[in-house]
């Protein structure tokens, strides 16, 4: 690997291989040695690119984002309600997951580290208000789509839209077939459309 | 300590001070030298006991069952329903471990620590099945007292509440503010009396 490297492609790639490995072996695996050696770079390169491992932890919470698309509202048929459209992102969501349970698991690690850790500390809730902004604007998109308007703080909402992602998500890891999402997760949200009222025609 | 000690006493003293470290000071911080200084044992001391510091942490999983009250029933005023039992049951263990922020934490690492190690791989199911049956102990209490029948099975029910309070738990380590119980709670378990019906008096 060219040592005309810029420092910025460096340290993406420093960043991804940390993503990469917590993400597959686990946050333990993700030493120095493992980072470098997975980015294809000298070992001796890391502390020109950051101060500590945990520099490089720091800068895989924004790598997670990248397929939030179990957030993308599709166009929705006539007769949808809200309690079927939260209903439809909490499982297409929890499948996600499911479908990858290692990657899951890395997230998990990821985030206790950080909330022990001092200097990875405040990741987390800054992570946390990002998925709830997801997850409003999800709802928004479709309150907007069916035309109604909510009864109750959005965010709220998406705190117990959360909740049930993050719990169903734990006990899919502890034992895949606990979690049947079509049995457990409808009767969570049963009763959400009281939470909504049609919007007056203007 | 008296080298006369007996192993059973020993390999107790061990597991204590393993779990008292994961649940202040964090699952990495339970090495072989920490466990034994907890213990006020000398360090050569720990591997006549176990074979490894993952036998002393597998040890740590039956000792967290110890303040399980949040899942005692209390005589049910008149007018009680399920949903209340179980609103009240999930936001008073919400509330348990809000106030031992740590604890949790360290559980949550142990939980994910023991997943990702082969050999204590098997123990989250395990500890989960004793949550779900202790879940559905309660349940069962309160339907007595009330004379009602589930109309769907125990284990359901157990999984969402177990759902809930998980995904309620890591929502506080990440924002203490963020999860008020009594405004998020309620809402999942609305509309649960459906799934209760009136035992017919023989």
């Amino acid at each position: 690997m060219s040592t005309r490297m810029r420092s910025a492609d460096r340290r993406r790639l420093l960043a991804q291989a940390t993503r990469d490995i917590i993400l597959t072996e686990g946050e333990k695996a993700a030493t120095v040695r493992a980072i470098t050696g997975r980015a294809g770079m000298p070992l001796s390169s890391f502390h020109y690119v950051y101060e500590s491992r945990e520099e490089a932890v720091r800068e895989v919470w924004p790598l997670l984002r990248a397929d939030d698309s179990f957030f993308a509202v599709p166009e929705l048929p006539e007769g949808t309600t809200m309690e079927d459209v939260i209903i439809g992102m909490v499982t297409s969501w929890f499948r996600g997951t499911a479908a990858e349970p290692l990657k899951e698991l890395g997230e998990l690690e990821l985030f206790v580290h950080s909330i022990r850790t001092e200097e990875l500390r405040a990741l987390p809730a800054e992570f946390q208000s990002t998925y709830e902004e997801l997850v409003i604007g999800a709802l928004e998109n479709a309150m907007e789509q069916l035309g109604v308007t909510a009864l109750i703080p959005m965010r709220s909402l998406a705190r117990m839209v959360l909740i049930v992602t993050d719990g169903a998500s734990k006990g899919m890891l502890v034992n895949a077939d606990a979690i049947q999402p079509d049995e457990l997760i409808p009767p969570l949200f049963s009763g959400f459309n009281r939470f909504f009222a049609a919007v007056d025609p203007a």
